[in-house]
């Protein structure tokens, strides 16, 4: 764990530098990898495999799972599944062991078609000090009770260094276990999750059971560091022909999101701030046509940026604006066009996204011209625009996307079909460090870094 | 009442060549109306204006209106509004006067902060006889009843004419009153409603009670043809300060929609068979991007079309794609790109939108070869694209778009800010004529009129 040392960082840099994988945002070509990866398919793992095993109890808490609880990084919401009914309780302190407080939540449950969930429980924990580490435990000592921890974020502020891991499109396949046990051994201290989990939906009857895998599969990072959700097409579960009409329906049952904290109406978008970022998560599959709600909350929630506390802007966004493989090709487009010209003028410095299973990182580039009937409507470099980055790499079972247009468009900077992780580890209010980890690789190696100059404070 | 007279009509094309205000389709060059409309503000008509009487009774029935029932026209749904308590209950029958046979339905109410609507009615009269007037009373003659008739649409054929009225954004004020009277005095059968409905939005805290006057406005002609609604931003009704935050939330309770008919599972989103023609009805204020439901309604509703059936292929939407006026422009952008290419592959004959208060009358177009880096986005004419028709001049308060851009672009043919309603009269399976009629001259006259060929039978 490295997290906080800053002195670190100049001679991170120095290496990046030296080492042929470093790239600097001002590059003018974009280069596509020569590097061949593995095609084996990706296959799911099997339900009997460790990563999904059921903790030991009578009625033991599984699938633990953390996320943000309100704006700023004080509260902290403790998701978990029990088989039988349960209280949902978490006790926690500041001392291994010790759980001198405790916090109450709620209990929900869903049908779907034929499958009937666990009981999920949400406890919030509120007013926690910052930058502190607690122990918590889920459970009764006599059901079964887990103890786990996690370590709040420092202030909102712009002097805290933070490190942001970045997955998206995860899965549960031997790949999605190699994404996963990669940025284990990382400092990644918080997951910006860029939709599509479990893919339950390529099974019979969007098959929930693998939720539940899913969720026990990734409780070793999850119940330790929050993941921030963002809502992928795979999270839609729109099936009408067996009477399942309500999109995102298992989603929200399971993660819940802190939309309430940001005026946000919907699980489906809202914002944070964390440390040294605000961060916004919009939802490619709701609507976001002018005047709805989703519109009206990008808007506010920009205006109520202030980049004296928060340096840091980021964008999470399932489906993304720049992507050049043939994969998904421009199902971004609906949403750039109304959106891209807001988050320009709001100097955002990144917008993640998933959705594409390949890795690419565009230029700072902007296509904001148009008129209809100008003709300017060519991505252009752009140095007040924000780098646009797609990560849907987990390792999700639907394989990678290893085809590109050609040539490859001047937007683009870099790209690779290979399964990995991001770090976006920002050093102080001017710099941050962006690093892409294939799984070929260790997780020490980075397959592309970017040095990343804040839009606002350089 | 001109209907069904099938030999008048290369009469009237021949008229339309000789009068100044014909147009074909294939001119090159478009224009802007040198019509000087009056400019006086909008106002909204005053609570007690006659428009807004409530008929007399102990709780008599109030607000009737009529949508279709089903995907073919054989059904109708009757909605009124009591203020006490009723039984949701139709009677009807073939002769004025005499209703042998009744329907049941249901009853709905809403709460909108500190508004309490009346109890809302929605009745299905189904397994109608083709092309038939039926007559029928709503409420029991104890409380007031009151009787109205329809005519039930011919069998889907490709040999039936037909014709529709068309408004958008009607409001209530006395430019509206207006346009409706006008439209009255057409030949219209069934209206295609654009969205915008009654700008209760405007009042302090949405004001619900300017839906019950609005409602009880059009019931002149709401009460004897099937108006198919579209949704507007104006019916979002999303107050979140308020704690109203569910959108279409009034709407949905006032204006029932056919949508499980065609297999849609949102009163937002559906289409449906008249006559002659096919009408697919969109929502911009919902979700629309890839694998969302009204996506993938789309998809399947045109794929279900038959244009051996119903030569006629219509698309509703409030938000026009192609506008050249200052007001909203480019706002259509996000659901033109992800959008356009289904529809002109489908060979859709004309697309209706309300939202800007104008009329804009589009040649064929279409802007669908753009790939991000090719820089082809200019709007090209192409015969196999739709007409664009912009038509949100009903008279709401918020007064005219008189602002156009400059120069006119190409995909422009006719352009002008006055209020007026519209007809698209269907010949037969090759021909439609379409007029726009504003409100300063008599029913008689057409401010502008194009000839409309059938995209795939012509
Ligand atoms: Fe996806
Ligand atoms: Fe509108």
């Amino acid at each position: 764990m490295m997290r906080g040392l800053s002195w670190v960082w100049p001679a991170v840099l120095l290496m990046l530098v030296l080492v042929g994988g470093a790239a600097s945002e001002g590059s003018i070509a974009g280069s596509t990898s020569r590097y061949v990866r593995r095609l084996a398919e990706s296959v799911d793992l099997p339900y009997d495999s460790p990563y999904f095993a059921v903790p030991n109890g009578i009625n033991p808490p599984q699938q633990v799972h953390l996320t943000q609880g309100d704006y700023d990084g004080r509260a902290v919401i403790v998701s978990y599944v029990t088989v039988k009914l349960s209280k949902p309780k978490v006790r926690y302190g500041k001392t291994e062991g010790d759980h001198p407080w405790q916090a109450k939540g709620y209990t929900t449950q869903y049908k779907f078609y034929n499958y009937t969930s666990g009981y999920i429980h949400h406890v919030i924990i509120s007013n926690l000090e910052y930058d502190t580490k607690y122990f918590y435990k889920v459970g009764t000592e006599e059901e079964g009770a887990r103890e786990f921890f996690f370590t709040t974020p420092p202030a909102p502020g712009p002097d805290a260094p933070y490190t942001f891991g970045v997955i998206g499109d995860l899965g549960q396949t031997f790949d999605s276990a190699d994404t996963l046990e990669h940025y284990l051994q990382s400092y990644g201290q918080t997951m910006l999750f860029l939709g599509d989990l479990a893919y339950q939906d390529n099974y019979p009857l969007h098959y929930q059971v693998r939720f539940d895998t899913w969720s026990r599969f990734v409780e070793r990072s999850a119940a330790y560091q929050p993941f921030i959700w963002t809502t992928g097409n795979h999270e839609l579960d729109y099936v009408p022909e067996i009477g399942e009409t309500v999109p995102f329906k298992p989603f929200n049952h399971r993660f819940p999101t802190p939309y309430w904290a940001s005026n946000s109406t919907s699980p489906q978008w809202y914002s944070i701030r964390r440390g040294p970022a605000t961060i916004i998560v919009l939802s490619s599959y709701s609507a976001y046509g002018k005047y709805t709600p989703q519109y009206v909350f990008l808007l506010a929630a920009l205006k109520a940026v202030d980049r004296k506390v928060t340096p840091w802007l980021i964008i999470l966004v399932h489906s993304p604006w720049y992507n050049s493989y043939n994969y998904h090709y421009m199902e971004g487009e609906t949403m750039r066009v109304i959106f891209e010209p807001f988050i320009v003028a709001a100097k955002v410095d990144v917008v993640f996204a998933g959705h594409v299973h390949a890795y690419e990182r565009s230029f700072p580039v902007s296509n904001i011209k148009y008129n209809i009937t100008n003709g300017i409507c060519t991505p252009q470099i752009d140095p007040s625009a924000p780098t646009y980055i797609t990560i849907g790499d987990g390792g999700n079972i639907e394989g990678l996307a290893a085809n590109y247009t050609e040539p490859q468009p001047s937007y683009s900077a870099f790209r690779e079909a290979s399964f990995g992780h991001g770090l976006f580890d920002i050093k102080n209010k001017t710099t941050a460090v962006w690093t892409w980890h294939r799984n070929q690789d260790g997780e020490a190696v980075s397959a592309d870094s970017v040095v990343i100059l804040n839009k606002v404070h350089s």
